[in-house]
């Protein structure tokens, strides 16, 4: 391995595996994926916009492994995550007769993982799955923990698979091609582990978050491991999220609803839709006298450090409705016995599952976030 | 539980299940569901087929038991068991508001299982699913085990996922109604049981074989769970088919392959194909010195006993060729390595895997086969 390169365990007995943080990982993926998933067959699957910058070389490293390549490229974006694109990977897969020890890898950010291991969850029964993450948020969360999903007329991932990848790799330094607005919204989410339960993290987060969006290195190598490491333990505790995983859901609700209504596309990204989802969130936590208003206080002026956004009236000239808000939450995943399932806070740091919560406090709460 | 009714238990840890074999358990299925899959709102997905003849009766036993109860009736057929009736029965469920707690029941022979446990499997990344089979190949076989799946282009079964049931609802009065041909279609996979694994099965089979397809209540329940028996203990044993469940796929390469040829539809029922892919098989067996020529005579002597087709020129006047079907093999998902996996017998009651099998010896076994 490469100086700078560190691996993480997952835990999940049988199932575990190794995540890969560091510099250069990308030209030297072949080097990494044999011990992880065998020699067998694999296809990378990518989109349109990652293709150019990447393709050649993971297929050069792995071809130089002696394996056998070939790419599937797809178009890129969320309206992409569908049952019709999981088909042509799966029909793309078997064009090629894949055997059970064949590997999918996953070249790109978050939908495209989701999209690929679903895929191979799929392909005769579950075959081999790599995620190679290239954006912030799927190095930091939607690589790790094995969700996979398409999104439905419904809303966004309720239809998938619990399936676990053989290996992560996450190179920090494909991050330098990525579009300012996706880094930060995937920065939301490695302020949401410091927020659910690192409170050092988030005064790390203070000092450094900057840095991390800026490019330099060692920050954002840490930003990512420590993210990473903080998932794996969530997921190795409780993968199927009958518990502790709920808390990787913080500002969630609130930020599906937002993407609901916005239609999950390029008005406003998931990162985004979570960071005002987590400031709705903090502030939901204060209003029921649980967290101190200091710490919704904190945690703007970070967001707002760093240009994350804090409320919806940032993102345009949109109507929003409380009534409407709460209607998309309805139909979440986390819905049980009717309740919609809050995470809420006591302090930076301490995160709290709520099944209990007055749904006029909401309602009060989203009309006062809508007006400001 | 009414008498005659056993349950064998599926011993696969946390994923443990109970299989029910008995009469009048259709009209009492709210009595076992709630125990095993809780009292979540329900879906009964059937098809056109079943649902004039139990629907009703179904639905109203689980509405007694105070479940909330919706109906999903798919169009009949092995034609239908495709990514497109997947994605219907999710969304369709979707509809719905379904909760982590949910249920679906597959009402119905295999296809409708197939259909049902692979859409279980993906709503919300998984809700609870039971099977309630009413033909005799899903109450022996495809009800029992967690393989879900659909065809595609390429093959059978070649997308899916291992999904397993929380009960399993056998009620063999339902096999009054099915026409003779799917019954003796399943019956095959009655007598494979004997076949591979246990050769005193097979002695009471070609006794009391012409009992079960002729309708003896008795016999018919202990052909059912001397199968369900057999089939949970291969896959309590190795649930993922990494060894020893690959012997329930006697019979299944050649049989698959004269399915691709016929197009998997009703000119080949999956059963007759797996009856003539059987003897094939044994052929084999003989032809390589592995298996007394007697054990293959007396195999085909219950066969046409019982009415079970023995070989292909008794499947009407279609062309085949041996190197076709080869290829056909070659797309299966037993192939590793690039050999097709083969399951040889050395004996009746005494089945074996084989991966080295000399393709020339295949082709001249298919060549005569064909040419009988």
């Amino acid at each position: 391995m490469t100086t700078n390169t560190d691996a993480l365990r997952v835990d999940l007995g049988k199932r575990s595996y190794d995540i890969l943080v560091g510099e250069h990982l990308l030209a030297n993926a072949g080097q990494y994926i044999p011990a992880a998933a065998g020699r067998g067959a694999c296809w990378i699957v990518t989109d349109e916009n990652v293709a150019p910058h990447y393709l050649d070389m993971v297929t050069g490293s792995l071809r130089d492994a002696g394996l056998a390549v070939r790419n599937i490229v797809l178009p890129a974006g969320e309206e992409n995550k569908n049952f019709g694109m999981v088909e042509r990977v799966v029909n793309a897969v078997l064009d090629g007769a894949p055997e059970r020890t064949s590997t999918l890898v996953a070249l790109g950010g978050g939908v495209i993982g989701d999209i690929t291991g679903f895929a191979a969850s799929q392909v005769l029964r579950g075959i081999n799955f790599v995620q190679i993450p290239t954006t912030l948020l799927a190095q930091v969360d939607s690589s790790v923990g094995g969700k996979t999903g398409i999104n439905t007329r419904h809303g966004k991932n309720l239809a998938g698979a619990f399936y676990q990848p053989r290996l992560v790799i996450a190179d920090t330094a494909a991050l330098d091609t990525l579009p300012q607005r996706e880094l930060l919204a995937g920065y939301a989410e490695v302020v949401k582990y410091g927020l659910i339960r690192d409170a050092g993290f988030f005064d790390w987060l203070e000092q450094h978050g900057r840095a991390v969006i800026e490019g330099n290195l060692d920050a954002r190598i840490y930003a990512v491991k420590t993210s990473c490491a903080a998932k794996a333990a969530v997921v190795a505790e409780d993968e199927r999220e009958n518990s502790i995983r709920a808390l990787l859901n913080f500002g969630h609700t609130f930020g599906h609803a937002l993407e609901a209504e916005t239609g999950f596309g390029s008005e406003m990204l998931h990162g985004e839709a979570v960071a005002i989802g987590m400031i709705m969130a903090l502030n939901l936590s204060v209003r029921m006298g649980l967290c101190p208003a200091g710490d919704l206080d904190r945690t703007m002026a970070h967001f707002s450090s760093t240009g994350l956004p804090i409320s919806v009236s940032a993102g345009g000239d949109r109507k929003w409705d409380p009534v409407t808000l709460i209607g998309h939450m309805g139909h979440d995943k986390k819905v049980r016995d009717g309740h919609v399932t809050f995470i809420l806070a006591r302090a930076i740091g301490d995160a709290v599952i709520a099944r209990d919560v007055n749904m006029a406090v909401v309602e009060d709460m989203l009309r006062r976030a809508i007006a400001a």
